[in-house]
């Protein structure tokens, strides 16, 4: 990959730039180490807003800052954007599209991928929503769908066109409900006066009993009420078992038809090759305390990817949210930066959990922090806060805070634009 | 197309949503006229600053309005995302991948594209610049350049990468030339600390004695002082006669090595299947004064794509830019809802010049007004005031602006994002 070594200096190799791998890159010391930074984008992904560029709230310019721009003019560090293929934890190198390097350290922060459970029908119709990319596709399709539903006179095809169907009722399908919800409420009967909008509706499937499984009851219930006064059609206890592109099926027979199923119903390990199944837990790599993958003494592991033994706890590890990343990326610079040289001072990890959060519209989010609970306006706000300044960069936050005053005050979502339109796949598994 | 004909209405039918078909759309009457708009997009494009995003200065929301947007909420207007593909005049009928449909009266708006004057190598390997799509693609091909560049250990590959050449020495080239040296001189080399900008250059290649021909000698000049000032090479008199994806060849067999061509050297008229020969002038359709297809008797058309004869003033017919474009749409929405019934007293349209202007780069433009010419600061900020006032909606322009403060002060462009990756055409004509 074309970086010269230098003595003296250890080589950490970093794979992943998402909360974790930002945040362990921008506080390792480059005096000790020469740092590379290797991701498949040139830029982070802020994903708790992903939602809102599906949505036509934002561009992805408000929640993508260019990895090269967070870390600049820094010595010792180097990015790379390359996609890897394989790690030889023998011989110490790792394999991408772009050519091979060697590592002293290696830190595997690759994050989570969309969980499909090995349902190939699903994986093949539903739409995910991890990546701006998807998330832009998600939005042309939207709009494309509204098009299409103007232009036919068959009745069966112009409702599969405007039911919406998430899967997963955590914080990421409450939001996107909620998002559509409000889109069909105040800019789609505008922008498109000539289509009955009764014909849109918007379910939310949840397979456990309640919403936001990882927040508190008062909250899920909250959220329940908020979502139904939207009008969103909320299956509890609604496992979905299959769906072949027109018709979602549940567990206990009940159907939903519909072209657009949207799947946030779970997320895995981001795995690489190259490990064994002693070395993992689930699709996650098992690490100990101190972050340190168990059979290997100079791989690390953090954030989504990374499972920590604290089942008194958190017996199915660590929530695979931008919290603990960042905890660990910050710990686990500050454990390689003292104690390199002295690898029994390290200390080990402990997840502080400062709350959650999640939106559902204009005026209404829930807030769980650990001695207050927040709903309505108040919590909205607080919501809005903690994203605005958790956005990394200046600009993209008077971005983001401009667009969603201007959308505030205008009942609007702006970027109804169809730049790329997305194309469903067209076979159907029967 | 699923849209009733309403009795007592005469059906305008308008095909593009540019600067002339989105202004006869908005100022037709609709209680005289039922109107419909087509257009392949769901938005319109502010094409004067396509530049921007191309060089990672704007996203596509700040250029791009959702033509929905525009106009909502009124009576008898319709929008249709459609392509057409012919137009059959005898039965005042036009087919589109979605349907067709008939019309009283027709107005052809339908622009220009990118013109290779025939050379098959230069369309398959040169890049356009003349949708947000392309501009987009440019955009992620100049950050993957230098993700590349970084890798290779091969010269020669290095400069190819690195080489920028722009084809055509008008506002497009020379804005774009600016941007991009903005881009070599505050941005790249601080991204790239591990690069040798030196090997970056940009050239750009202009086939008449001086830049900026629509311009007067005195501010072509400035922009060659300007451009020279910044770094570009700059080729007059030097026709481009081919391009095999490595290397650009000239009349005069000078050579430049580069895989990145942009074509910003001509356009031609939108032409739509169903038009006779006789119907055109060039790549044009023919018009009267009253915007009227000569042969026809209701077919109009406006903007780059309409040719009007006014050999005295504009030998060439007027220039396909922006301002024709709108001032056309204003004047037939204006006789059309006058004088539809009435069709002798119709006005004939008189194009008032009310300048033109181009920007070099930060505090560096020209302006020419009739009676006015302007160079540095003051026609950098005219151009700026300009550009926003004719961005359409409120919200486009405070992100626009916001944008432009920021990089003012940071000297950044803040979009470097490669989102969509751009693969270029792998196998060479030779």
């Amino acid at each position: 990959m074309n970086i010269p070594k230098v003595n003296n200096l250890k080589r950490i190799v970093i794979i992943g730039a998402g909360f974790a791998g930002l945040q362990v890159a921008k506080k390792l010391r480059r005096d000790k180490f020469q740092v590379i930074l290797i991701d498949k984008n040139n830029y982070h992904t802020f994903q708790p807003l992903l939602y809102q560029v599906a949505t036509a709230g934002l561009e992805p310019d408000s929640i993508a800052h260019s990895i090269r721009n967070i870390i600049r003019k820094t010595k010792n560090f180097f990015f790379r954007l390359a996609i890897v293929h394989y790690i030889n934890t023998k011989k110490q190198t790792i394999h991408t599209n772009v050519g091979s390097l060697s590592y002293d350290y290696l830190i595997i922060a690759t994050g989570s991928v969309t969980n499909y459970f090995g349902n190939k029908n699903i994986e093949s119709f539903a739409l995910p929503m991890k990546s701006i990319p998807e998330a832009l596709n998600l939005r042309s399709l939207i709009l494309q769908d509204f098009e299409s539903a103007l232009l036919t006179t068959d009745e069966k095809k112009k409702i599969k066109l405007m039911t919406f169907v998430i899967v997963g009722g955590g914080p990421t399908g409450v939001e996107l409900a909620g998002a559509l919800a409000e889109m069909k409420k105040y800019v789609l009967p505008h922008d498109y006066p000539d289509l009955d909008i009764r014909y849109m509706n918007i379910h939310l499937l949840q397979a456990t009993s309640r919403l936001l499984d990882g927040m508190s009851e008062q909250s899920a219930k909250q959220a329940y009420k908020n979502l139904k006064e939207l009008g969103v059609i909320i299956w509890l206890n609604s496992l979905v078992k299959d769906y072949n592109g027109e018709i979602v099926f549940m567990e206990k027979n009940q159907k939903i038809e519909s072209f657009n199923v949207i799947w946030a119903a779970g997320v895995k390990g981001a795995i690489i090759k190259g490990f064994l199944k002693e070395d993992m837990e689930g699709n996650r790599i098992l690490v100990n305390n101190y972050l340190k993958a168990i059979k290997y003494k100079n791989i690390f592991s953090i954030g989504d990817v990374a499972y920590v033994n604290d089942s008194k706890n958190y017996p199915n590890g660590y929530p695979m949210t931008a919290q603990p990343a960042i905890q660990q990326g910050n710990h686990l610079a500050r454990n390689l930066n003292c104690f390199i040289d002295n690898i029994e001072m390290m200390k080990p990890f402990i997840y502080k959990n400062i709350g959650s959060m999640a939106t559902i519209g204009r005026n209404k989010a829930v807030c769980d922090f650990p001695y207050l609970k927040l709903k309505g306006f108040l919590a909205w706000i607080t919501w809005m806060f903690v994203h605005l300044v958790n956005l990394i960069g200046f600009r993209n936050r008077v971005i983001a805070l401009t667009n969603w005053i201007i959308q505030y005050f205008h009942y609007n979502k702006s970027v109804r634009l169809i730049i790329r339109p997305f194309h469903r796949r067209k076979k159907r598994i029967t």
